[in-house]
């Protein structure tokens, strides 16, 4: 653990905003009913402020300021991932700006866990602000590697927590609750400052037989219920389904039948990198049949290291052989666990179908797991996976063919057991999308919260609660920042904007050297073009092309046009309509007039 | 119905065929098991040949070729959707230079049903070459429009018939057999020559309550089986999921009960345009709960046009209004049929969800109704127009909440039906990806077909079979010709390479005028850039950019370089290694030099 006092500021690297399509201004929040409650005698130290930069209708980079007598403190710094439309970005983050603005305020990050989406913006924030951060063990271990690769570990303030402690944070004070997850050392949050008790669970579900021991710490959640709640920020992920969430047991159970069924058969299994629980469970299975287990997969090659070195995967001896030993094993001694279980182009599960692994070659004797269910989206690259699979031979077990995948995330009872413990007079919906938000939010209207007390709030929204009244502040930036490489904010609307004209249509070039003043061309115009036509076979179409360029400019000359600037347009538009007219199709035409006056 | 004789044969719009990244040469057939039947006095007259030009290996492009005795016969020509990675492409047709080399033998065209993956080839096909076409009132109905779109209508050779029919086609007599699908009027085929009886089912299911009467003649079909049947080519689509499709009636039953809940809200019901007998339904329960029907989105506007017409859709006078009218009723008495059940960015659906649609404006006044299930890589679409419903106040009603969908395709048990009237002697599982066609491949296995007399194909393959075997013969071409606006086939592997190249990270131009002789540049280095990065926070980059350019040039100058393709690679090289090292991104590079001399 690093403790250093040292401060990294880099104001070079500011997020741009942008506001993509379904990004627009932060709506004003929508309650579920007409507010009732007043506020009587309130004064604003009594005040806490709730500021959601993200995880509100998305999934994704969730981020939560909380504010009380002039003091802040942050939930999570989470990163995204680029819709379909967001062109050659590698990662998308909140905006940071309002926190930056308060970054004299902010004393310490809390965080609930290791995944991406509740760590991943942590080095981009580090950037601007070297505030402490909080969390257990396993997430620390976590953020410690995730820094390290961003040269910014050195000057970092890391702080390991346990459950049940509680954090001393200016005016606030955090309690640490055990939760369960999909992955280990998760916790909840009990926020408390003189405006009242806040809980934000984080990503939970209520496991009864976990396999790290203990189950969510609900005991500790019903005396906080006790002891007046003010409001509940709960975990909407799986809002829309009904009963309970699997344990992570029955997996186990299901790795143990599937193994006896290879019969013989090479095991392969493709899970979630950072599922520690679910890669022990493999290993067991693996150790108790006598078989060896090879890890293949940076991030998991990466997770495992981590969670082995902090002692939250528990190794046999002599299990674990390296990729290049598996020769040395008859295949059915052999247990690869790997990655690609949502398809990824690049990762090792889909090499291995694709043909284009350096070491693990598919055939009709090996047995393959997906233990994973398709994030919305994936589904496509994750069934071309199990073709190319199915088409070399090998047995493809996946999806609800047997319980190879549960989820991490609390189903509708688990969330009502929640708010019936905590019974808090406000409650907002976190984590989801609106569909999933509006779901919770029916959940609590049937638990009896009265509706003036639900809201469904929005990314840039701030709530002003106390135990009067919830209203909504004054809204703060919220967009999404684009990462693309090393650049932080500067792939904006325009630039993808641009990516997506050139993606549909292709671009053609059009350039010609000119003496403005002599009104004449220099070197006649010609034509590249990319990503527009086969170009062997559309001579006619440049040729025609460049003839549309040279009487263009000509006609300019003519009549007495000779601004570059006035030829380029013209050039645009007179080559689109050709292009259009004989293609049906836009590409991006851009003129480059060089004039030698 | 036209009749004439005139040959449209347009050689200018030939397919090249891509080679994309799934679409490798065809692969050899996959037999479950090893063929143990051998050629016992097979003459070549006697053996029918079967070549699959789509359908395999994918949803979609669905086209096979019958060949006997010197004769052939097609059977459906559709198109597919492009893929994600096919950038700026409309769709995707089958290579139809097989059909087109034997243009001579082809007898005639059959279609099973009207939807798009069975005739949406067919405007470019006869294009090529001027066959008759036979298919059922409303399919003929439906490419009639197609046709008359494409300007093909007058010449075209269109022919009706009905279940029952037999049609002669040379050497070929093909008997129609009705089937239940999401679209009525569907057909499978018995084809028949001298080497035996072939079942095609095209796409289908057993409904033994459809809303136009009959269910799937399983009469005939078993009678045909009596007859020994050579071979059956069925349906996979649905092969993963046991049991029954449900009966399209249920479907009306749960718009009964919506319709009710929906409590004096406006009704908007999306579906598949295609779907006539939804759309019916959806009209049966609007008119008995006496509201007034309004048709919003062309292609539905198009089927009901033609639905109507020809008499496969009875409405009630009275029933329909026109969007216009709307303001006129009452919303409790509205009730909006409308396309964008798969989320279609363009679509009714959508542009009412992004309140961009011109007449209706989503309030917390609307009751929408999905009919539909997100078709594989749909699921993100459809789930934003959901959340953005409901952002509008609107109650949306989707995917299993009720059963506002049911398959078109059978399922396990009715595909084990088929099986067991038809006893085919061999088995060839069609329409599906490869995890669709080995599940219905292992179901005939558990119907008694014996391993060698099951077969998987891929596209390309040409089946011989006769009473004493089954084998492969010589592949033929089947790739994916893609259509991009007038264009078909002139986009490739490169134009799509450059495409995504220029999506990733846009594009880079460095032009200058040079005087090679005199070795002197005489128009200064220019950079423009266009989805790369946001250039007025980038001048700096911008700015060294050009002075790498200068340098290069001068560099190439000095060491006796003048040729302008050299200097231009020169230049590429350079200002690319800059970009990558300052931004970590490869624009593409395109260098613009005019030589004056």
């Amino acid at each position: 653990m690093q403790k250093n006092k040292g401060v990294v500021i880099d104001a070079s690297v500011r997020g741009a905003t942008i506001n993509a399509s379904d990004n627009k201004k932060p709506s004003r929040p929508r309650r579920t009913g007409p507010s009732k409650a007043k506020a009587v005698g309130s004064t604003q130290k009594e005040t806490v402020k709730i500021a959601f930069l993200g995880g509100l209708n998305e999934v994704g980079k969730n981020m939560t300021l909380y504010e009380y007598g002039g003091e802040m403190i942050v939930v999570d710094c989470g990163m995204g991932f680029p819709d379909q439309d967001m062109l050659g970005v590698d990662i998308v983050l909140p905006d940071f700006s309002y926190a930056e603005q308060n970054a004299d305020k902010i004393k310490g990050i809390v965080v609930t866990h290791a995944h991406e989406d509740h760590i991943g913006g942590l080095p981009y924030l580090l950037r601007l602000m070297n505030v402490p951060i909080y969390g257990t063990r396993l997430t620390i271990g976590m953020i410690q590697r995730k820094l390290k690769e961003h040269g910014l570990l050195r000057n970092a303030k890391l702080n390991v927590v346990s459950p049940g402690d509680k954090i001393d944070l200016g005016r606030f004070n955090v309690e640490c609750i055990h939760v369960n997850h999909s992955i280990p050392d998760a916790l909840a949050f009990a926020i408390r400052c003189k405006a009242g008790t806040i809980i934000q669970t984080g990503d939970f579900k209520i496991d009864s037989t976990p396999i790290d021991g203990d189950m969510m710490d609900l005991t500790r959640v019903s005396q906080i219920g006790k002891e007046k709640v003010l409001c509940l920020l709960s975990d909407s992920t799986n809002a829309e389904r009904p009963g309970y969430a699997v344990s992570e047991k029955k997996v186990g159970e299901a790795f143990e039948t599937l193994f006896q069924k290879a019969e013989g058969k090479r095991i392969i299994v493709a899970t979630f990198a950072s599922n520690i629980h679910r890669v022990q469970q493999i290993m067991d299975v693996a150790h108790r049949l006598r078989k060896k287990v090879v890890v293949s997969g940076r991030s998991l090659e990466n997770v495992v290291g981590v969670a082995q070195e902090l002692g939250y995967l528990n190794i046999p001896e002599g299990l674990l052989i390296t990729l290049d030993k598996i020769k040395s094993y008859p295949s059915d001694e052999l247990v690869i666990i790997t990655t690609g279980s949502q398809g990824e182009p690049m990762s090792a599960l889909a090499r291995m179908a694709f043909s284009d692994h350096r070491r693990i070659s598919i055939t009709n004797n090996d047995y393959v797991i997906i233990s994973a269910t398709p994030i919305p989206g994936n589904e496509k690259t994750v069934n071309k996976v199990i073709n190319e699979l199915l088409k070399l031979g090998a047995d493809v077990i996946y999806e609800k063919m047997y319980d190879v995948h549960v989820s991490g995330h609390a189903c509708q009872e688990e969330l009502k057991i929640l708010m019936g413990l905590v019974k808090p007079q406000y409650f907002i919906p976190v984590h989801g999308e609106q569909k999933h938000l509006q779901k919770h939010a029916s959940l609590a209207l049937s638990m009896g919260i009265p509706k003036e007390n639900i809201l469904i709030a929005d990314n840039g929204n701030v709530i002003e609660m106390n135990k009067n009244e919830m209203k909504l502040g004054a809204n703060v930036p919220a967009g999404r920042v684009l990462v693309d490489g090393y650049g932080v904010g500067d792939v904006g609307s325009v630039v993808l904007r641009d990516r997506k004209h050139l993606a549909q249509d292709g671009l053609v070039i059009v350039s010609a050297t000119i003496n403005s003043e002599k009104r004449t061309i220099i070197s006649a115009p010609d034509i590249v073009s990319r990503g527009f036509v086969y170009v062997k076979e559309s001579e006619q179409l440049i040729e025609k092309a460049r003839q549309t360029a040279r009487t263009t400019i000509e006609t300019c000359f003519k009549n007495n046009v000779t601004d570059a600037g006035i030829i380029k347009a013209k050039l645009r538009d007179d080559i689109s309509r050709l292009m259009y007219e004989q293609t049906k199709r836009s590409p991006m035409v851009l003129p480059v007039i060089m004039d030698v006056k």
